[in-house]
């Protein structure tokens, strides 16, 4: 079945699909016309979100891309608080009534393994909306996307990734995705505490991919092509000696490259400055829309029974 | 009007045309091209979920059920905390504001009589889904529903009901529509403080239908054809001894009649082994689907003028 | 753009065309034919219902006219608590990643002025549904749309304004709209404590518009046309006689004028007695309903590119 579990299921001819296909559903929706045909594209068909911790941005994403599709919507977001989970119901017992009632399970949930738990039992296809320090796999696709639609190419690419690498499940993600395309070289800028995870740096280093590691920001960015920032949890934001070395701001914009595009997966929390918002490199809201086109096609091609996997 | 208050508003012949729309339903939604067309049926109507308490469960099915005859939904899942209630607006007001807004209600309310109150002051529908110790009969039509599909007969059937059976709603108002149908004896499993409530008792005597009553799992379901456990509650649980003796494992299925099956209205805690899922007998999944189809069937009837009650 | 801000921001003539419209959906809405061909209008777009604080009644009436315009909707009632919000991030912020899923944007927030904060940023209209002690533009039209049905004329009427008139926001903007129309008078019915404000009285004294002040009901309302009544909060409620002082139960009506209306936002708590809702004089359900033909226009209207504003 069509699972969408982890970003390591897809190849890069699964993705050169994936992001043909995201470029033609967002032509379509650009237009009254357009629109309104793709709504005639599923109907009759319901998709469940099915959210053990609330993510209302990832939540709505998926619920705008289901009803521009023309499916029928079923939602729960505090699924852990106030359903049968509460009185002590098995998240497989809960797939397995859900899948009676939804054509395609969107689910989140606060355990890692719980998207490939959930797979294993269902009989309609699961996507991962983030299991816990696990995956998330439709973000690091739609961060892939925006590479590829601001720059026009994802290979020899400097990648710079900033911030708390240590917690960020998307860096994490996205890095493993552009690891796939030649050429790519990393940076990781973060302060010790911070750092990324000793397993990607295996992973690189076995896949004999370029990378280094600095906890400087004027340094780190120099030869950007792509800085992907993250959010400082809260705890590091008291320390504002840490925080301030870590924010994009004009000052900063004017030091980067002129074609280095800014991402970031959101909520920001002051790590970019809300004046950097003007700036044509300024790619992170650009990035959050292209998420909705990302997920429509992944709807689409699941519905379509159309494999993704290699 | 067309409301849906309590199990026994239906007798025998609702039920029949119910049941056999029921299984129109069903073979209507197993195609793309019929779920299509069904979502045609009922488009421009509105559906409200009002539920005073969650019960993630229920909604999510009359909700798909609503969306896949094409009819738009308004929401809400705690009316109870958020809404106008907690600036003291009475049930009656609520309903006559939301009239105003759907053309047909569901209801969820933790008071006993609440639907008929309801019922009292709307001008559209109001379908009841659960008021405090009260009726559901939804889940009393889906479970009659689901009799019928796995044995072909509703008469002549050796029923066990096992578990709480003082304080299951869903237990109760099986019997009364299970008693509509000749032959059918009944065998009580259950602790003395968790005892069949003395009214059903009264009744079921009144009726001159057969019953019993025993402490043992075993020696009550040997001659089973219907199965129907429900769970207990936390506190019993914690009595190891009680709840063990209330298991059905793989142990006791070796030791039921090959065709019996065995029914839960949902959430299980452990009263039924995840080991018996793969055993043909355990209807209780699908069990669950059925409520969508009925779900469908009724609302569907409700927006067609076709009357449910006799 | 078509943002819908606040009251102030329409004249009689807009007012006019908003009006005749809400007639025309109601006519169309009234038949199933008419219901099913309103669907079609507006697929493929999607609403976002972003609630920084819930307000069940509001978001339903919104959500209801959304889906008979047949658009699709992605729906958040606790946004303050659950989303992104808690972590930090800005409204604007929050507003510029929404936009990206939606085509109108109804947001209500506890902050005053948020709602022009949205538009100053948004790509899609917004429709404000409530900003703090702000404005609450929709409620407003439905409210001086209701005078029109009920009285057939906007102009020379007496329309007295009771209960907590210094607190409710409803009243403020009912005066404001009502006093574009010629001829008509004021008489505000509150204790001391609860006047109107000094600002709407300067606002009516400049336009030359006659008003009274009284803090008798009986006095108050006997020369009404229009009898616009709100709820004390609860704090105020525990004064007995305060309370007692303001509630129009059937022996006030017996003194009303024969064709004079009751008006109430809702929800009441006992401040216009239950009996009083047989009258035919009590609006006050009939007010909640033009809400839905109000904001289906207000939607349609902006989704059509139809100017709203002077």
């Amino acid at each position: 079945m069509n699972h969408v579990l982890a970003a390591s299921q897809f190849d890069t001819n699964g993705l050169a699909i994936l992001f043909a296909e995201a470029d033609k559903m967002q032509a379509a929706a650009a237009t009254p016309t357009g629109s309104r045909l793709l709504t005639g594209k599923h109907q009759g068909h319901v998709m469940a979100t099915l959210f053990y911790e609330p993510s209302t941005r990832t939540r709505l994403s998926f619920e705008s891309a289901a009803q521009r599709l023309g499916l029928g919507l079923i939602s729960t977001e505090n699924a852990r608080e106030f359903s049968s989970a509460a009185k002590g119901e098995t998240l497989e017992d809960s797939i397995r009534v859900i899948d009676g009632y939804a054509d395609v399970i969107v689910l989140r949930h606060h355990e890692t393994g719980a998207a490939s738990r959930a797979a294993a039992v269902s009989r309609v296809p699961i996507i991962n909306a983030g299991d816990g320090k696990g995956e998330h796999p439709t973000q690091a696709l739609l961060d892939v996307y925006t590479v590829l639609k601001e720059l026009s190419r994802l290979d020899n690419l400097t990648i710079v990734a900033g911030g708390d690498l240590a917690h960020g499940r998307t860096v994490r993600s996205f890095v493993q995705l552009m690891s796939l395309y030649a050429g790519n070289k990393f940076c990781f800028v973060s302060t010790p505490e911070l750092k990324i995870g000793d397993d990607i740096k295996s992973f690189l280093k076995q896949k004999r991919i370029e990378f280094r590691e600095t906890d400087n920001l004027l340094d780190g960015c120099q030869e950007a092509d792509v800085i992907y920032w993250t959010r400082l949890q809260k705890e590091r934001l008291e320390n504002k000696t840490l925080a301030s070395n870590f924010v994009i701001d004009k000052a900063v914009m004017k030091t980067l490259p002129k074609r280095a595009i800014i991402m970031h997966p959101l909520p920001r929390v002051g790590e970019i400055a809300a004046a950097v918002d003007r700036d044509p490199r300024a790619a992170y809201f650009r990035q959050a829309e292209n998420g909705l086109y990302m997920r429509m096609v992944l709807i689409d091609q699941i519905l379509s029974n159309k494999s993704l996997t290699r």
